[in-house]
């Protein structure tokens, strides 16, 4: 199933050259990071305030409107999606409390 | 590679089981859906403050934080990752500005 | 100068029985509080954008506009900016660390 | 009663020269723009949370919680509240739609 991270980021990639009139992506590099990170604080919170109102379709909605802004964050900065899914498998190695500890101590 | 979406699905589904003083996300369980939204909030605020600064480990760490909150969010709310990648595939039929405008019509 | 808080008290709770069509803060309360709260999550990362950014105008513009949502957000909760003022009059009769324990103990 | 802002500026000033083990302030402004920024982030969510969740007590607590950070981090800019309530009453002057339709050709 996941495979489909894979699939945006290479079409997320590709947008760098396209047209900014031809996608919404495109429109969004040629805005630069600042309209970027401000998606990512709008999604954010509306993903917040859907997990709040209980409604599953409107959470699963703003959910993927949010990881969708953080890809576009990610292949913005030169990055890819499997950075972050190492990172969580590293982190997946660690647990639970002792998880935390780790990360406070950073 | 992306399995780890789902193995870090069947570890938060596991975590609802156990006693709250046991793991980090037992604890964050426990305490209730606005503590959940609270961190999901904290990290979309790390995220976005991380790649203003360009630190390539410091955004991937961040977007890490966040993702993995909101997976805690989506687990809260009976949803699994995959309700959010279904969403992602759905729309990746869709694109561009064509997609905006039905994202818009909603 | 502040009275310009309790200036757009006034106009916010006058703005309560206006035309959605004839104003912009008509508008958002007829959309509901969701779309209010949207505007409060999406000026508050603008705002982190923005200090983040280190321009000094662009900070005031952002701040500007983050108070002025929660403002909003106040007066469709039957709530006046005195409340907030009022409560952080209280807390500075605290101080410093002293009054941070006072907060985490709530 | 809004003459509290005023003296809030001028103890968030006297702070900058205070021993970080001080005060709660003091340790902010050590630690930095991002720690800031992240309680900014961090006080909007909860924000949300509480007004999503309709609680008088909390609303107030919490945009208490969140004018506080934002003046923290004007402080930290070198801005005075004044400099936002000035930027609000300009645009007291211009009004409704019309503001708005300003504020979209910026």
């Amino acid at each position: 199933m996941s495979e489909i991270l894979d699939r945006l980021a290479e079409t997320l990639e590709a947008r760098k050259n396209a047209d900014p009139q031809s996608s919404y992506v495109a429109k969004l590099y040629a805005k630069g990071i600042d309209s970027i990170l401000k998606k990512v604080g709008e999604e954010a919170a509306e993903t917040i305030i859907a997990a709040k109102g209980g409604n599953r379709d409107e959470i699963i909605y703003e959910t993927a409107d949010l990881w969708f802004h953080t890809l576009v964050m990610l292949a913005n900065a030169g990055l890819h999606p499997n950075d972050v899914l190492n990172e969580l498998a590293r982190r997946e190695g660690l647990s639970g409390i002792a998880e935390k500890a780790a990360r406070k101590d950073q």
